[in-house]
């Protein structure tokens, strides 16, 4: 069962404590999809300029990602993003973003993609992703990711596709900026109330929260003893949960599907935090993501 | 089995953003021998002064904890300590403490102490904790709780203390504090590297590590919507995990059996938050502590 992503490429420039790296691959769906493809078959839905480099093109197609609907503006530069992350790596700044093709973007879905039964719109603008929603020929489980830039200025679109999404992914602090409140668990229901029958809230490093309907599902995160790069690990968390789903061959998911798709996009996402950008995700094994698993079920199981 | 409990006895005024209460039961002891006192008899060693209300004793007391061992020290007052939160209830700021009896505390065990099978060193100094420990009679397995407190001011001493005990609990930011690093799995490690053999990091809101000699457990907390006053959660933890380990009634512990004990006193912890003091583990019974326990264990498994 193949996944659709749609989102952002990006390249990124990082900075930490130790270390500088430039015009990495980046954005919301390059993680995604680079963890959807792990489990199976992506299309990717996103926007490029013609510098965009062609091992970064590579990269992707290698991994079993479909590029067919991804857009190259002739003379157009991709999205690139620089930040820089404090100390304890749990805060980031924006030092500068050029926004320049992705402000154009207009997706477009080939009828394969638009026949997908599990779809990812990874953060990018709320237009942009009720504009794949409109183009879905099927009834797709529909996956959407956020972040503050959209509450604070698309807020009345965002809660238009909050209406259309199965399960709605945030983090901690863009859940409760959403709804205003201060605690987490009136967080997500407050977020459930406005559409998603299921809501996830990334903890980061603390793991996350599963709500569905009448159930709440907690998860610590994989322990690691040293992060390089946090960049794209919620994403690469989203797009765990995707291609999880997806191997799953069902239909319809049950709270336990969601659940263990939860375990297993934290997982994933820990891997993204050992290298810069994508490297880690790049070279990672179906068998590693199955053996840390493991470890982790190992560590958070009573005997 | 019988839990020996050492620590502070205080009368504490809480200030909150929506209410004060002053001269509340309060202290490491008192909130640590409540929550073993669910599971087992309990033997409290502490000092008070004479202006101690007669209704505290007897709210101790009527909980099957045994004072033989907590010294009233006539015309002394008893150790004084009051707090403000912040609205996120996750910082607070001293207002002001009078340490009072407690400089003049020289913990005095009888026969029956000195001879338990499991002691909870609950937060007071270090000279207190080795005080205590010296006047042991048999090989009991040692708790110790500490604070930020005592790494800055008696750091020697709480070395020396670490070195005694078999488990080591301490929160978080403590953690990284005493051993110079961001990483709490390192911070776990390097804790068990001056003596302990498990060491637990209680995380609030976000659960609690165990570290074993190779391995590691983690936990959530159980989902609350609202918290009253974190107050003294800390200490019901520990309190929870030695009245838990004393109703195993066993002579060794399994990995497993300190992994259930940590959950067992997380699940505590999260009712001391839900009202003012000891208010709401004073009324707890160990029925509605099995309830949600269950209802935890629901929440944190798949499927």
């Amino acid at each position: 069962m193949s996944v659709l992503v749609s989102g952002t490429i990006a390249l990124d420039s990082i900075h930490t404590s130790s270390e500088i790296h430039n015009e990495l691959l980046g954005g919301s769906a390059s993680y995604a999809a680079l963890a959807a493809g792990l489990n199976t078959p992506v299309q990717l839905c996103a926007i490029v300029g013609s510098d965009f480099p062609a091992e970064h093109r590579e990269l992707l197609t290698s991994h079993g990602i479909d590029l067919e609907n991804v857009e190259t503006v002739e003379g157009g530069k991709t999205f690139r993003w620089t930040g820089r992350y404090h100390d304890d790596m749990n805060h980031r700044e924006t030092l500068s973003v050029s926004i320049d093709v992705l402000e154009q973007f207009n997706p477009r879905l080939n009828a394969a993609a638009a026949a997908v039964k599990i779809v990812l719109l990874a953060n990018m603008s709320p237009d942009n992703q009720l504009d794949v929603l409109k183009q879905l020929s099927g009834k797709p489980f529909i996956i959407a990711d956020s972040m503050d830039l959209w509450i604070n200025i698309a807020r009345d679109r965002l809660l238009d596709l909050m209406k259309e999404v199965d399960l709605f992914v945030i983090n901690e602090d863009e859940s409760k900026l959403f709804v205003d409140t201060s605690n987490l668990i009136n967080a997500g229901r407050k977020l459930q109330a406005m559409g998603p029958k299921y809501v996830v809230v990334k903890k980061g490093e603390h793991g996350a929260l599963l709500f569905g309907p009448d159930q709440l599902f907690m998860t610590c995160a994989y322990p690691l003893t040293a992060v390089a790069d946090p960049t794209g690990a919620g994403d690469t968390f989203a797009g765990g949960m995707a291609g999880h789903l997806a191997s799953l061959g069902k239909a319809e998911f049950t709270f336990a599907d969601l659940s263990a798709a939860v375990v297993y996009g934290s997982v994933l996402a820990s891997f993204t935090c050992q290298e810069f950008g994508v490297k880690r995700l790049a070279t990672l094994t179906s068998e590693q993501a199955a053996a840390r698993l493991a470890e982790f079920q190992a560590c958070t199981t009573i005997g």
